[in-house]
């Protein structure tokens, strides 16, 4: 990991908050541009700027002024309105290229900005670079074991999330008694999980007799430093309300946002988190 | 299309009944089997029964005293919980097998139960056999066309429902601006469009500013005869109400409930209806 300035690119969620946080451990100096709208507000804590999406050239600016060395992109955003974007000089003569990037998907978008940054000189940093171990290990990470139907609804979750990743749809899966309940889109793991507990009873499992796993991987085609998939607290919560048995990844391929509390919720309300071993 | 005695199983949904009123007009003997908590009440004015989906000894009987010598499924069934069933002696026999192909999805599951019915000397109609010209035609059906940027969302979107499709996922898929909205799978195309419609409003279009379209694709895998896609009325006022400009399939592929209802729709909330050409 690079020892410099880190420049924070805050979308939302509860993934740029443990990047800070992590860099208060190491006392690693950092910049954050908490993205308008999308921040949590938590992070006006640290040092940085707010700015919108498209006010490239401020951002810029304020990263170079800063004296940061990399970047780390991190947390949600939504695809904004292109039409309504309110960009500055160098964001107008950026936004062509990035609106032709964004026809063709997430990642072409994704790419497209990265490579801004990489050609402003910043070393571009993955949040699980700078979380280190907290990325999800190989086999059963709290108490419970998948038994062998779950394990196979769960590999089966993992394949069918890196297909509809291959598409550049999404990277999450749930799959119960070898039926895919529900693919990831636009509408994210939280809705996704929210929707499979309103299926009929009779298609899923319950608190009782929990059936079926969630499986989130990257997509094939994903600059992993900046998208890596993502569970936490809430990810578990709404998978055992759903009536899932457990949740799980590609093992070092999914990111733990507080693995501590996610084992004690997975421990909690009986919830395999599985790690599949493809090394 | 054979002119003998028609065996009617029926699911839930509109696709039963206007199988039944085809029938009508054209003479065609029927005997209708109304699935318990799934065919609609308005079928028991048709002469039939009403069977449980595991009392397959009690339909055959009923089929064979009622003279049929075809039968067609059509409508939709939630898969059951197999543990719940209560077989007749028949259905006992046969229930192993059919849960064995179940877990290998929706398709295998179907496969196997035309087996059963083809096995006892029936033959299979699809509801599209049935229904005659009421599938899309190729280009615009109703008033409104495509422009080029709209029929490249339905391309995508038929391509995504293809390659989910492959996956034995579901049958359809929503794209706006190249974007993927959404996949559907078990909750069913209505379910997904009311879902795109609660996403952000700048991923989507809206009333006055349509974007995106709705594709129904079937599945590579799937038995035609008795799974084709469908859509009526309801698909297009959700689509309008998810802000889509429109809905389509492959021509020859897509089943209309109501041709004349479903130009009326299209033409009044502006959205087009388009079959693309595979011939």
């Amino acid at each position: 990991m690079s020892a410099g300035k880190l420049g924070l690119i805050a979308g939302g969620g509860a993934l740029p908050l443990a990047i800070a946080a992590r860099c208060d451990v190491e006392a690693r100096p950092l910049f954050v541009v908490r993205l308008t709208s999308f921040a949590d507000p938590h992070l006006v804590r640290y040092t940085g700027i707010e700015a919108g999406m498209a006010e490239i050239g401020k951002v810029l600016s304020a990263l170079k002024a800063a004296g940061c060395t990399a970047v780390c992109f991190a947390g949600t955003v939504s695809r904004p309105d292109f039409k309504a974007l309110k960009p500055d000089l160098k964001g107008a003569t950026l936004l062509p290229g990035i609106i032709a990037a964004a026809t063709r998907g997430d990642d072409a978008l994704l790419r497209k900005i990265l490579s801004i940054f990489e050609a402003e000189g910043y070393a571009i940093e993955g949040a699980d670079d700078i979380l280190g171990g907290d990325t999800l290990p190989a086999g059963a990470l709290g108490r419970v074991q998948p038994d062998a139907v779950q394990l196979a609804d769960l590999k089966k979750a993992l394949h069918v999330a890196e297909k509809a990743g291959e598409l550049d749809i999404g990277q999450g899966a749930v799959v119960c008694d070898g039926l895919v309940l529900a693919v990831e889109a636009q509408e994210g793991t939280d809705a996704m999980l929210a929707r499979v507990a309103g299926l009929p009873a009779d298609l899923r499992g319950s608190a009782g007799a929990p059936k079926g796993a969630l499986g989130k991987a990257p997509k094939p085609i994903q600059d992993l430093r900046v998208d890596m998939p993502v569970i936490g607290t809430r990810t578990v919560e709404m998978a055992a309300a759903a009536g899932l048995a457990g949740v799980g990844g590609i093992a070092g391929r999914l990111i733990l946002i507080d693995r501590a509390a996610i084992v004690e919720a997975a421990d909690r309300l009986g919830l395999f988190v599985w790690g599949e071993d493809r090394s």
